[in-house]
């Protein structure tokens, strides 16, 4: 099973529906999955789920065990101030360390405004991934400009739609 | 002025006391500061000061106030998860953007239990304020084995004591 | 004086042609500038200007006294395989160690026939500047697309332009 | 096959003499290898191996022949600069592209004489690997103040050996 991660907070992010486009490639192969969505973080999860009380907040371990329960997981990241949201590190800060993602498999996507489309993002989340233990397949997709290739349900950019089959066929195979 | 930042919200930290020691630094050397201490972010401050919501949480313009009205930042990091603490990060993200660190200067200090010392947490960082348009002093601190080097009021290891002096007077030229 | 520098050995570059447009800018500012050109590197400079050899190759010398006479630099960076190329690396290697960068001033341009216009080259550049303790320009321009902005004569891109004025600009003034 | 790579031309290195080290571990195991010594390097080659010449230099060739020939590879990596060294991304970028390493696998090792171990060459050299399509396997190991732990001929520091022996048993399944 493959869970796919929203990784804002942000509501009704084009992220979001980045990540229902994916959903839709594991369907049509046939593979399992699971939905991640970082917008059902509780409001109070910077305090009430980090440090000593790791693993004590109801809500936060809902999202946690979706971690905890799969071994392959898609990240899809909007580029905020350069790199990564806060709040998806923050997520990760407040999962038992260390062997949440030990030996587990990523793959990234970026997701920006902007020309970069979340390079310096992936390259950062694969620095943490590493570091945890966690191998991140090569092929990184990179959806910069968004909003001039999606039109609010599909990705109007076929290129992008390519860059997205071609890695999640990899992925699954890795 | 110079503000010194306490990166994380973890209560009772030794970056907090980090913090304690720089000022001390900055002070014997005559020059102004403020603190702004992380473990003041309000608890729902990752939906409600962020994204639409920008500007418009009391408590957070209180912390933002600190940034705007400063042109030097010291940000003393803890090292989580290889990386800094998304806690910070989601402070940034809920900035104004694109100015409130353009044009600025940064000086930055990790802190590790490990033998890391933050440096992928620093250049992490680095690459974040560089888009932001805040210029980064090349000597970074690195603070690695922390237990065995701070005695809960001193940094014990004097090689760390010379680093951050230099440091702050490098700084305070830059 | 600033050296603006020529990051690759690569005969008839378009960054070649590039650091004469930035000279250009550094002219009409009337900003004393000399030029360091990759291209001059001797074909043995990997083994006998190393290690060992490290100030001993006159031919190689000439082009490290350019870095030694001056406090700024302007490295204009082609990239290869999603970085700076070997030889800017191995040039800097052959560089006395520690003193040649420290606290002296960089500003970076990236150059490059894809999308990333260099963001990693250039990434991993200010690691390595801040690591031997020069300062580096926030400011990064990204040269994107080359083939498709540049005429062989000018970049007619009007972006890039104001780009590199405002960069060259700033870095005056750093 | 597992390539084992020298990433350095320095003559009697300690990186040429880990590389030793890691082949031992690999015999132990059973497993067939290759060495691809960096010092064997021609010293013409940033000129006659690359750009145009791609391809043409037939010493050169002989070890590009060792990456084409083998589809996992293990990198020693001496730190210089806080970064790899320039030739190993020279070497690199003197092989074709982009197939070279497309869809192959890679293992890091860092070697340093000050406290970092290599983290950010190792963390640039990823960045790297992924832009060409490689795999990096997620346990990399980092050799800091190797003067202190390697006598000339073994790893007196029985952590260090336990992570490369657990780095190869990974690697060998990855």
């Amino acid at each position: 099973m493959i869970t796919v991660i929203s990784g804002t907070n942000r509501q009704d992010s084009k992220t979001r529906a980045i990540v229902g486009l994916y959903v839709d490639l594991l369907k049509a192969k046939g593979v399992a999955y699971q939905i991640l969505d970082l917008v059902y973080l509780p409001e109070d999860f910077t305090i009430k789920a980090l440090y000593d009380y790791t693993g004590k907040h109801e809500e936060f371990n809902k999202l946690s065990a979706l971690i905890r329960n799969s071994d392959k997981f898609v990240f899809i990241v909007p580029e905020y101030n350069g790199s990564f949201p806060g709040v998806l590190k923050t997520f990760i800060d407040g999962l038992d360390y260390p062997y949440t993602f030990k030996d587990k498999k990523a793959a990234l996507v970026g997701v920006s405004s902007g020309m970069q489309g979340g390079l310096l993002a992936l390259s950062h989340l694969t620095d943490i991934f590493n570091y945890l233990g966690m191998h991140v397949l090569a092929q990184k997709v990179k959806l910069a400009f968004i909003s001039k290739n999606f039109d609010g349900k599909l990705l109007t950019n076929q290129l992008y739609n390519e860059l997205l089959e071609q890695q999640a066929e990899s992925f699954i195979k890795f």
